[in-house]
């Protein structure tokens, strides 16, 4: 039992749906009709969640966001977090990771000070810097494996002797670690061609898949190739290409329906392949 | 000409001191004679740092350790930048990267918000997702390359096919990506075997090395080994030995005597070296 990985499993089990909705709150981005407000992207974060309430399995905060803002980005992701309903997994996504005693650190800063059900985690510094997060039972841990972006080449994807690349070493040993039920990949869409792979070696691993929307990966095959025996077990991420739809908005319910239409299409599209 | 980097060596070269004092500022370990003030953390960095800089030649913030307290925790962090005298580096151990356009909000917090002269970043996801810090061509940005850890063992130090372990084709890789003067890494104390390899496969990179003091690693070859041909280009990280000498303080001028007295010493170790 794992209350994290429980309350995501019954949400996309009842829900049919995979969606996790990315609170990527750019400052620059929030559509003027938020302007008004002495918090705009709390107000814009209120308004994304009102909107998306009935089709999200999850939302991610994505940290670097608020960090960019200091004190006030924070005092709004604070706030924010109050608003993700409780039935929803929330999902900072901070990509931290140091030497132990100072993991121990962003684990009690995500875990108990902010308490986000789950966090996205790197890997490069290895189990030290990981069992700090994985310590704890009842959350998620999402590690990074194989990610959306051009640089993936770079390290991820390089071979190493024996013949499998690094990202593989990386969910060979999260399989290990994370064995207890906390044990999580990030696994980008776009390289859906490599999805059906990862999901077959890693059977019992959550997933957290972005990489659909504005990076353009395929939303069916993320959710196909992405859930687990059970048709659960992950989660699609979209950010950009639903909380910044195209247009000006005369007020704010005319922002939330079209922000709510493009979740009940995503949401359809999911319920049509689980 | 960087305007970091410039800094770090002028303060190098005159003070002939590699020393780094790390503000890791545990509030559960801050000595008892700095419960009475209603900031303790931040009334202990500024005892930190007048009983250190005389010796300092750059001070680190673990971000992790202010980013555990929330909000709370940032105002330390923001008030203990205003205290880091401008003639040392300030660095942001924040260890972060994302994908490019969440790396950019990154950069943006610790280089316009928080204004730190560097920071240090974790490779696992390539190049784009470091582009956005070595896009500020005044600052030095650390890239993960060997930590000092027993995690290093799982990725870090893996075998690439080809013979190099991947840490190499990390050095390499920010070899190219920081030529401009901005690149450097961060590689273990722990590790001195490796640090010459290291050292004289990049020349003309700026190294951050943690691992001395609490870690074991030692301070002479550190800092012997670790120096570009100039004698300069390198920093030896000192934290947790050197902000909590044992034995229980009457009062602050008592604390800040025994961190001055350790300072002193690490300065003259390194002065002999250099």
């Amino acid at each position: 039992m794992n209350a994290a990985r429980d309350k995501a499993n019954h949400r996309i089990s009842t829900l049919k749906s995979l969606l996790c909705v990315g609170l990527d709150a750019d400052r620059e981005k929030v559509p003027a009709v938020f302007s008004r407000f002495s918090s705009p992207v709390l107000e814009f974060n209120r308004s994304v969640i009102r909107a998306t309430r009935d089709y999200a399995a999850a939302y991610k905060i994505n940290t670097a966001f608020y960090e960019a803002r200091g004190i006030e980005g924070f005092r709004d992701m604070e706030e924010t977090l109050v608003e993700i309903p409780s039935e929803c997994l929330s999902i900072a996504d901070a990509k931290r990771a140091d030497i132990g005693n100072t993991s121990r650190m962003y684990a009690r800063a995500f875990f108990e000070h902010w308490e986000f059900d789950s966090v996205t985690v790197a890997p490069y510094m290895g189990y030290d810097s990981l069992e700090p997060f994985f310590s704890y039972s009842d959350k998620l841990v999402f590690v990074l494996c194989l990610t959306s972006n051009a640089g993936s080449r770079d390290f991820e994807e390089q071979q190493l002797e024996g013949g499998l690349p690094l990202y593989r070493r990386v969910l060979e040993r999260v399989s290990q670690w994370g064995a207890g039920g906390n044990g999580g990949v990030v696994v980008g869409a776009t390289k859906s061609a490599l999805l059906a792979d990862i999901r077959n070696a890693a059977p019992g691993l959550f997933f957290l898949i972005p990489g659909v929307g504005a990076q353009g990966g395929s939303l069916e095959e993320a959710v196909d190739l992405g859930v687990d025996a059970n048709r659960e077990g992950a989660l699609v991420n979209i950010s950009r290409s639903l909380i910044y739809p195209p247009g000006e908005f005369r007020d704010i319910a005319a922002y939330e329906a079209a922000v709510s239409m493009e979740a009940e299409r995503l949401h359809s599209a999911m319920r049509s392949v689980l």
